[in-house]
């Protein structure tokens, strides 16, 4: 993807050097919004302003939306009030609010006095919506229709209003503000009567959300419903806005992201990769690798323990870092899958028993499976082919015992953990790869080590 | 999202049971398709044909789309030849193409004998795309209007042709079949004459994909651009299809479930988790436990390897769990930083001097920290608080010092291996953290004991 603007970004770059400002702008307007945001965010920061300036005014503000936060600072930074207004005004109200909250105090003032009275108030209601709730990703822009309105009258007043909204395909019947139905253009344009009432056409079964409703479960809804736009409402049902399927299709991506940090053990981040300072990357990643290493202070307890024992069996401390490896692996791949089936509502808590049973069982075949190609592997590879003489027969069948009931424990604790944390209304994602890992590793030198006292009477 | 449909299960399962069946057709028409498919998997398999007939046509058609291969096939076994034909006669084109895919060749057979030749013939040509690409997820039926077309005459169109394609919303302009251009239905709304003709309204400035392009790079489109839909061209340039958002967000969802998957050292699968058998999970989980198992002989080499030195410092052996485990951590935190970019379209492997430097530095921190606070807990906690007193200055220093380098070449090859993964045209998550930790498993305990060698003497 990225690599076809590679060839444009330079050309660009080229001819801004070289002043050719008109062919500039003819071959900018051919482009995408999100396409000038991206080789925007490749120039010298100097010169973004002045290519900037060459956009013609609608296809300017797309742009911009689309630009990350650090350009459009730099760009509102180098605009006179006069530009700035003009860029303002065409924003849509969730795309303004958005960029209130990234900017910083002063420009924020700049910004919102340059907002009309009624952009302005409309910003202020969405910023006050706890961050990640549906109130806080909508826009107000919407068409309202009357339930008594007829078919030409709808689409009469589409007409007249759509120009500012953010999508018009979905329009809301409302009565005293109340949501009472929706029609889509869809079916606007092919009912039969121009004099047929809204009333008659629309549908009352509505799917809403509360502007308290969490964007997770917003963007399940609409990957689940396939809706274009969802309306959200207040506490009496009182129509507030929509979320349209483009904010959903970025919530989805977003939510997807933070599970994939959390699984890697790292605090989710706000920036993509390559924005993110080092201090900022530091910042997500040290507290899970602090907890875990001075977490892992149990297995070297463990380990000082049984010292005797691995003095009387040496060849029994080579197959330690198989055992924890081994029974890491097994772990994450079971609390994944739940973590996964958790944030796309295929599991609830009650699915426990069913969610154990199944785990138990493919940790069972895993296991016998490993356990048996492990044994031979040892005696084959390690003893035969490698002369390691001191692994006998019965250190051979402590590993695979051990390595049998160590995937058994460890698949369990990687079910259990997620939806464990699920029960306790905490992110499922906490108890992913690294925090399963830290104790599968304790577990499985215990077991490892008890296994071989009780086999080998050390 | 499943709890709230408990009760609902519930109700409707006792009514069934009471043949309540005008009662339950009332309640089974206010609700969402989706939300109708949903309740249907719980139900018992018996039921579902039952309940099934109940739901008016459309209703029916729409909620049948929505349920897993499981329950369509066996509703399909229990409908007559008619009530087949009404429902195929419902599906849009590439609904009707994928559930084609998932049903065994007896099924099929009946399912393209009650479509109509049309629909026989697009399904086909979907079928014959390679899996997972635009071809295969694409609709055949879409609007397409003539660039000499009024405004008038494409509304016109639209309102005799719409009832069977899956959106009106965007209308393609084709010459001889040639994609020429794009109009949405919100600009003819708004158009100020009805006598415009097409050709001075539409957008040129097209993107489309060709059949054969990867699904995952036509979710990044979208999540990119915003658009409703998405046109899909052959090699000439030829409109063929249209790729909806709905299955745009459907994709999103699935290239990053597969993405966790890989990350989790697991094949994709082909199921949600609680439709999947047992055999099924063992045969996605063995094979990578299988690889790193055997894999792990480099471990124990090493470990047999430096069996003296071991025994000359009994305490080294404890700190082997912590090192490993923080290694893992370090390298797959960068992996999976890493591999997330890649698949959302942020990084090209040409960053890969920028990612090494910004790994350089952030491992170099994390490391530094590490070691000092390890440092220091080994010193207050491992030897003074446990009494472990084997634990001398030197051993301290060799474990913190193999720790801050572990950590350094750790961060390294988690971000160099999914980007040289990327350069190879393989799919970087297989570079995910199961593979990564047994490399660096191998790698730090090398390091380890080449600078106990080094510090000790031993």
């Amino acid at each position: 993807m990225k690599e076809r603007f590679e060839i444009v970004e330079k050309t660009l770059a080229a001819m801004l050097e070289e002043k050719k400002y008109a062919s500039l702008r003819d071959i900018l307007v051919t482009m995408n919004p999100a396409d000038i945001a991206g080789i925007f965010s490749g120039l010298e920061s100097q010169k973004i302003p002045l290519l900037f300036r060459l956009l013609p005014k609608e296809l300017a503000a797309e742009s911009f939306v689309e630009m990350e936060p650090e350009e459009q600072e730099l760009l509102i930074r180098s605009f006179s009030d006069n530009e700035l207004k003009e860029i303002v005004d065409e924003l849509y109200v969730d795309d303004a609010a958005a960029l209130v909250e990234e900017m910083p105090a002063n420009v924020v003032k700049r910004i919102l006095r340059q907002a009309d009275p009624e952009m302005r108030k409309s910003i202020n209601q969405i910023l006050r919506y706890p961050e990640n709730s549906a109130g806080s990703i909508m826009t107000t822009e919407y068409v309202s229709l009357r339930p008594a309105m007829t078919v030409g009258e709808a689409i009469l007043r589409i007409r007249r209003q759509g120009v500012d909204k953010e999508t018009i395909y979905t329009c809301y019947v409302t009565v005293d503000r109340k949501l009472v139905g929706l029609v889509t253009v869809k079916d606007l344009l092919l009912a039969e009567d121009d004099e047929t009432r809204i009333e008659e056409l629309m549908l009352t079964n509505l799917i809403s959300v509360t502007t308290h409703t969490d964007q997770e479960e917003v963007g399940r809804m609409f990957s689940k419903y396939d809706f274009l736009a969802l309306p959200v409402v207040d506490g009496e049902n009182r129509m507030v806005g929509i979320v349209t399927f483009d904010d959903a299709m970025d919530v989805i991506e977003e939510e997807a992201t933070e599970d994939i940090e959390m699984m890697g053990g790292m605090l989710p981040s706000e920036k993509t990769y390559l924005k993110s300072s080092v201090w900022e990357l530091f910042k997500n990643r040290i507290p899970w690798l602090m907890l875990l290493m001075v977490s892992a202070t149990f297995t070297g307890m463990i380990i000082t323990g049984f010292e005797d024992a691995l003095a009387a069996q040496v060849a029994l401390t080579a197959f330690i870092p198989m055992l924890m490896g081994t029974g890491g692996n097994s772990g994450s791949q079971s609390s994944v899958t739940i973590i996964r089936s958790l944030s796309l509502g295929e599991l609830r808590f009650s699915d426990l028993p069913k969610v154990l049973w199944k785990e138990i069982r493919t940790a069972a075949i895993c296991g016998l499976v490993l356990a048996v190609v492990c044994f031979v592997k040892i005696w084959l590879v390690d003893r035969m082919l490698l002369g390691n003489y001191e692994i006998s027969l019965m250190v051979d069948v402590v590993v695979c015992v051990a390595l049998l009931v160590t995937v058994l424990l460890a698949k369990i604790v990687g079910a259990v953990l997620p939806l464990a944390a699920k029960a306790l209304k905490l992110d499922p994602a906490v108890m992913a790869s690294p925090f399963i890992t830290s104790i599968v590793d304790a577990v499985s030198l215990l077991v490892y080590f008890m296994v071989a006292k009780l086999l080998l009477r050390i």
